[in-house]
């Protein structure tokens, strides 16, 4: 197996797979994203060739993972949270597919459950929710917004802070009631976690200045924060 | 830290995350459901209390993890997949709080993203599905069929292999197109993994007699199983 594909998790270097880790630690080439930890950056051997994702097109890192493939070198792309799940994992795979090169997929912990369980709130719960819509919120205009404040169950939207007055009041006019118990969490599972929660219509406000990444919850689950809240985190 | 709500990952053992782990090896009591794989129960220290959940109502695991979270024993709860997705991780922690027990989750890889990852399938993709909706359908009559088969993106059904049938004539009746890429993953990340793919009007005919626990996806990046389903699954 010469790339695998491997799920960081969702910022607590605790919360990468085992066998996530094993990859990482036999590595001969490593490719991550700005998000991952520095500790599991650090796991890699000593002599492995590091390569931060950052500056580079996603064209240019299917590039570089299928040339590193090809000499046969054990390449790890090490992304935040899971690699499938809004981790462009699709086409760095379809990238690999097409050109030959044999690789793995190493899901990961991904934010959409580990952000809302570090704030006490389960984005599932018998009698309040029976299923969570998870969306990318970076293109507000672009979203459905009528399907989205009608589909049953809980609402995760991912990269939704940066524009989160207008996505509120887009689902708002689309009939999601302002009174939802609603959260924003921010570098989740991390040292510099923070929480608020609010109802829908007051989020935005209420989450005015907390930095990025940060994922919003909403939904009656949201409600549990209260009382599930001052649980420790996972750290490890 | 007395109460640990550990997810135990998708299957393969290699796909719980080092945090749950590290507190596997170390505890006292070991309350584990049936789907956790038998190397991760073997994690567990020789000396520990088992307790196999399979007999027990919810109600007796709730009594059973304050009762000895009460005592300070160190206490993990392994539950397949990620506690707070169709894991009714929320109640316990709920009874947790209620008794004054400290607790600390800790999230795991859900089948969400790592069944249809195993079967070559991400369940969202650029230009493809910008969202994703996972569900309980073991009560299919309960189901809003309607919102369902509009809300953008990819649907993944958790628990809807036994009433396959009558969830796909509900979807394509609220109109999802009987043509959608689908496919379902059974004991996906296992050596029992099986896949069939199909449009969804002929899933049920292609799935029948497949094992439990299985995934149903539904959506455009089904398709990409052709293309991405020959890769080596993830194993330990």
């Amino acid at each position: 197996m010469s790339v695998a594909l491997v799920g960081a998790g969702p910022g607590d270097p605790g919360l990468i797979t085992v066998r996530g880790l094993e990859l990482l630690r036999a590595c001969d080439v490593l490719v991550y994203d700005r998000l991952v930890a520095a500790e599991l950056v650090a796991e890699a051997p000593a002599s492995a060739l590091r390569i931060a994702r950052d500056r580079l097109e996603q064209e240019e890192v299917n590039a570089l993972l299928v040339a590193h493939g090809r000499r046969g070198r054990r390449v790890v792309r090490l992304k935040g949270g899971d690699p499938f799940l809004f981790g462009r994992g699709g086409e760095e795979a379809l990238a690999l597919a097409g050109a030959g090169v044999p690789f793995e997929i190493v899901p990961g912990v991904s934010s959409l459950t580990a952000a809302p369980a570090a704030a006490g709130i389960p984005v599932t719960h018998r009698g309040s929710a029976s299923a969570v819509t998870a969306f990318a919120a970076h293109d507000v205009e672009a979203l459905d917004a009528a399907a989205l404040a009608r589909v049953p169950g809980t609402l995760v939207a991912f990269m939704g802070l940066a524009r989160l007055a207008r996505l509120v009041e887009r689902l708002v006019t689309a009939g999601k009631p302002a009174s939802t118990p609603s959260a924003v969490v921010a570098a989740a599972t991390t040292d510099r976690q923070r929480v608020v929660s609010a109802p829908l219509g007051a989020l935005p406000a209420a989450a005015r200045g907390l930095p990025t990444p940060a994922l919003v919850v909403i939904g009656e689950v949201a409600s549990f924060r209260a009382e599930l809240g001052a649980m420790r985190r996972s750290a490890a």
